[in-house]
């Protein structure tokens, strides 16, 4: 029963988030539908992040087994052809070995967050921005967005409802840079917590309009509350852009970044 | 009679184009509504470009004058608010000189042609990249593009229906750079011939395909004959990026280069 290992690029827009729910259309249940079409097997399809509603995705990875195999390129094709009335699109397939698990064999995710930073809001742009009017100061986030890199307790940067046991995780990356009227802020870790790179963009967000110091940064951090950061930021401007596999063994994170929950 | 200059960005892939048209919704139209909407006044909304069915903007320009003065940011937010149905949007709005011509007063026009090359459709550039699924060399694309750099009689790069009266325009840039699965293609000049733009991409093409070299657009070009081109690109590629005016005096261009024809 071969396994295979998919990338999926996806516009949340009109989803209820990855995962399969009762309440509306995920990507999770209409990739299943695709498989199912396909091949006529029911499948369960793993992603490596459970995106939110509205959460956008240029490089979710997931996996999936099959009882009859099928060559890869016949799968890339088949689930973008049957995918075709949702803007999900599934850009390479490969065989996966049997114990890879596209949620935690996972050892880097790296998410965008885009601002578009003007007086009007976006037209080519829109659903995939957060339209901030107010002007915001890059270089004072990005300031503040150093305090955060490393490994620390985010417990003021989870959601209420995140269900991980830990608080504690790594900040590889978290980079603020202003491209003309956007700003991206890019960030880079083995695993997040529920809504985690959401509320840093929406602390730093203060900081960008000078009503934060890079001082209070900090001073949310140590406090570890939720109602001490920043507001979480919406989901509109966040893109899963990649999730990396299989990282060098003397890698120095710790078990409890192994699950990510963002 | 004030003249006002504004800068419009929009989605054209629900459009006829952006000039006022019976067969359906313009970028024209829906401006000089939410002008009337903001102001009472029936004006007419003059474009730098008239951009095609289909080819988006984000530095459109254009200019119209009213006989009741209106703050210059009151303009920029009720046309965006007035547009809101439309994914149109107008960044910013200033007053410009009596004399002030978005189309004749322009002294340099840049366009943006993005491919996306790749097996898989697009789900979040979905309408913004024409999906080439062949590989393409985009170095020899390049290279071949800087044959038809300068001014040259672009006769074989217009549309049978172009009515320019001369055909011979300077091209101040084309460049050609893949990043990732994208091929993006920058090209720059006072102005341009009908669908010259989308002919040059759909000729460079042929030449990252390795169907054509680089030798066989340096013919296209010399026989001054749209058969001997390659086919025009579609229009969902294609952005008019940036408008400029007011070069230096010692501007080397042609009169024939003056009116815009894309």
């Amino acid at each position: 029963m071969p396994r295979y290992k998919i990338t999926v690029e996806y516009d949340g827009g009109s989803f209820v988030g990855w995962q399969r729910q009762d309440t509306g259309p995920s990507i999770q249940a209409a990739l299943e539908d695709a498989v199912f079409a396909f091949t006529g097997e029911r499948v369960h399809v793993q992603g490596a992040g459970r995106t939110d509603a509205g959460v956008h995705a240029r490089g979710q990875v997931a996996h999936f087994d099959l009882v009859k195999p099928q060559p890869t390129e016949s799968i890339r094709g088949a689930l973008c052809f049957h995918l075709r009335p949702h803007p999900i699109v599934v850009p390479t397939a490969e065989i996966a070995a049997p114990d890879f698990h596209a949620r935690f064999s996972a050892t880097y995710r790296r998410y965008r967050y885009r601002i578009l930073n003007r007086r009007s809001p976006a037209a080519l742009d829109r659903g995939q921005v957060w339209h901030v009017p107010v002007p915001l100061d890059a270089d004072s986030m990005a300031a503040a967005a150093a305090v955060l890199v490393g490994r620390h307790d985010f417990n003021s940067f989870r959601s209420i409802n995140c269900q991980a046991a830990s608080s504690i995780k790594t900040l590889d990356m978290l980079s603020v840079r202003r491209d003309g009227e956007e700003i991206a802020i890019d960030v880079g870790a083995r695993s997040f917590l529920h809504n985690q790179v959401r509320i840093l963009v929406g602390t730093l967000q203060l900081v960008g309009r000078g009503q934060w110091s890079k001082r209070d940064v900090e001073e949310a951090l140590r406090a570890c509350d939720r109602t001490r950061a920043g507001p979480t930021a919406p989901p509109v401007g966040l893109c899963l852009m990649e999730v990396r596999y299989g990282l060098a063994a003397d890698d120095r994170r710790n078990a409890e970044d192994l699950v990510d929950d963002e």
